[in-house]
């Protein structure tokens, strides 16, 4: 049986000011599936899966502040794995080996596959999980890579040096990490592939490497001491000091749309949102507005141009990927646009006033039947206005009906809740306080059965 | 003596979204004075004026909604003359003239010299208001105009055509209005000069052809019959018409700053609010952001990004020109930021739900000691959550104090007003209802005295 891990990690500000510390790129809906419909690369990535094996067992291994946006795009069956805390790669993918092993009853035997979720490929490239199951289950090698057919010299990425250059699966003799371009010139004339992070192995091989460091009797209780793995990469850890290593090639399109230059190479449209560009004056130009203000463009070539309430920003392509700086100079430190269990919150105005007092207002959307849990601010007090649909609201164990007009008005400490029935809750929401953050919240868990 | 008629029209959406229906250009505080302070055409003129002489006696023309503006950016002594709509030059200068006479009692003997409040010149070109006033005083003509010496062979420009090239003040011949760039060049050779939209004459020679059409015994009786002038330009219904008119040359910097192009030459500052630059990549990069949201540029050469409450746009300069259309397309039919004689606002969100309600949140920031008319309004109610501040607020007659975290509830229908005390007052405003438009307002003057 193979059992395919799924890791999804980052939350990168490369794509910002699209994604930010809660929206990862993954979880962006800006590519189109084969029907048309706008999907994330979480998304695509889940379709191409189902198309090599619609049974496939999967495990998605990430960490808390990813779980609502799992959960709202994928549907179907899969485990999911959060860890406790970041670390690395390494306790990662243990963690879910352990997850299988002591909670999926998976056998010792079985081959497990190990993927990066935010990867654009082709469908071959998924379609190698099975050929990875046939090295493994026919004890090629302790662990087996699959590896990419480069399509230029490249200094950014890991190469994998296979002992000859006979058909697959290969043995592994060495791997180079970021050579210059003459080496790597030299080692794709060897035969050499791109490592694209893809490892397969038994289930038993990994936990018991994982032995030396823990073991455990459920999973509860080895995740509750996830901090004894070793904070290192897979690559560290275990492929570096692996005694037999296989890899199999795949010849495709393969790609980190992880920066403006590459995702707008794969978006679906050229524009999204609000806004007017002028086609006369205009090349080979992107833009993602997901403000509520009508935007206009005119005599740019190569350009992308992202508008969210977390930030503006107007690049030319190739700088796009050198701004990491100036991002962090500019960037908010908080999230101005987050997803949640119960719908979506983006801030609309943020003031600090002269005597320190701080004011926020929000637009929350409570989704048709959800809630938002029972909880107390120390330092902010909120006053509702809802401005469309219905629902209720609990202040300190009152339970009051709502509707548009309805005005709400929450002491900092009062107990407080809301849910929406019958449609969406529309809600402005202005905060005030001396401290104005997510995390000034103390939860009670639901009010309302579900 | 000499009577300044300073003209200030226009609202323009070329400038948008800084300029909007209640913003014009002349106000935009992006220019520097000599002092190194941030200034608006308005003011940059009025302090070239001076310099012409300190007691110089000024009679604004302008409409009723940039009274507000006017007072607040211009101190000092000058009349101002409010047009009861919007009609064109000659009803305009009618008008100022009509108060000059029957008003501010100015003998029929003294020079007027019509300027528009918005032209970018160097202080030569004020200098000529004495040359006017010279030859008007000498009887050289019944009119005498101000001609800019042409630097290029313009096809957008009138070109005024003296008898001959003696020295100022010449006769003038004949006008052309926008030539071609041949006929522009043989123009030049013959001496002919841009009309710059400066007309020198006698108080009493308007004041006699405005006859014809009206007399009146008092200003305010004039005021009132205002539709009774014709809608025409000062050039079709005076100039074409004069017997004699004379012209006196200025050389030197004359600039419609009502482009992105021109307007960013003059500009005080490369960029303007909350924004990081990558100078490594930008080059002539012109930015200004009034949004609360920080903004990032990379890569971008010879473009303008302005983004305010009632847009975003990024443009090439030289396309700036030419964005008419997209504007149009593009942006909100209401203004979405305007300065108030109690202060300003700003709207920070505006959303239509499935059912038609609609709702809109401003920011309100009511100045010092300033209030909001006692109004109410038929279609809308208003929650206004106070954010920093005190001040007192009145429903239906009955008062109330206000400071951070009160909250006011006001039904449609309801009189209601505000005053700041003690600093400003700022106000989280959220509108309901099904018409949510500035026009639906009944005012009743003010609550509370002066």
């Amino acid at each position: 049986m193979i059992h395919l891990v799924l890791l999804s990690g980052g939350s990168g500000t490369r794509l910002w000011p699209l994604s930010n510390s809660s929206r990862s790129k993954q979880f962006l809906k800006v590519l189109r599936d084969a029907d048309g419909k706008h999907v994330s690369m979480v998304q695509r990535v889940f379709g191409q899966i189902r198309n090599v094996h619609a049974d496939l067992d999967v495990t998605i291994a990430t960490c808390a502040s990813q779980e609502n946006s799992i959960r709202s795009q994928v549907d179907g069956d899969y485990a999911l794995v959060l860890e406790p805390e970041r670390r690395d790669t390494a306790p990662a993918i243990m963690l879910a080996c352990a997850n299988l092993a002591l909670e999926q009853k998976a056998d010792a035997g079985d081959t497990v596959v190990v993927m990066p979720i935010d990867t654009y490929a082709d469908q071959a490239y998924y379609d190698g999980i099975m050929k990875l199951d046939a090295a493994v289950q026919g004890s090629f090698a302790d662990l087996v890579l699959l590896g990419v057919e480069p399509t230029y010299p490249s200094e950014k990425y890991g190469y994998i040096v296979p002992t000859s250059s006979e058909s697959d699966p290969r043995r592994v003799e060495r791997f180079t990490e970021k050579p210059d371009e003459a080496t790597a010139e030299k080692l794709i004339g060897q035969g050499a592939l791109w490592n694209c992070g893809v490892f397969a192995f038994r289930l038993g091989y990994l936990t018991g490497l994982t032995a030396k460091y823990l073991t455990a009797d459920d999973f509860e209780g080895f995740r509750s001491r996830y901090a004894e793995l070793p904070k290192n990469s897979f690559d560290y850890e275990v492929v570096e000091k692996a005694d037999s290593i296989g890899v199999v090639s795949y010849a495709g399109q393969w790609k980190d749309l992880g920066t403006w230059n590459t995702l707008t190479d794969e978006m679906a449209d050229e524009t999204a949102g609000r806004v007017v560009v002028d086609a006369k004056t205009c090349e080979n130009v992107h833009v993602i507005n997901e403000l509520g203000l009508p935007m206009v463009v005119a005599g740019l070539k190569d350009a992308v141009i992202v508008a969210t309430p977390d930030g503006v920003l107007v690049t030319g392509k190739e700088a796009s990927a050198n701004i990491k700086k100036q991002v962090a100079a500019a960037a908010e430190s908080r999230p101005m646009y987050e997803e949640r269990r119960w719908g979506e919150y983006r801030v609309i105005d943020s003031s600090v006033f002269p005597d320190g007092a701080k004011a926020l207002t929000k637009e929350l959307i409570v989704r048709d039947g959800k809630q938002l849990s029972y909880q107390r601010h120390a330092h902010r007090s909120e006053v509702w206005t809802i401005v469309s649909g219905t629902g209720e609201v609990v202040l300190d164990g009152l339970v009051q009906q709502v509707r548009a007009g309805s005005v709400v008005n929450i002491a900092a400490g009062t107990l407080h809740a809301g849910r929406s029935l019958g449609g969406n809750l529309h809600v402005i929401e202005v905060q005030q306080g001396d401290i104005l953050a997510e995390e000034d919240i103390e939860r009670f868990g639901d009010y309302w059965r579900a």
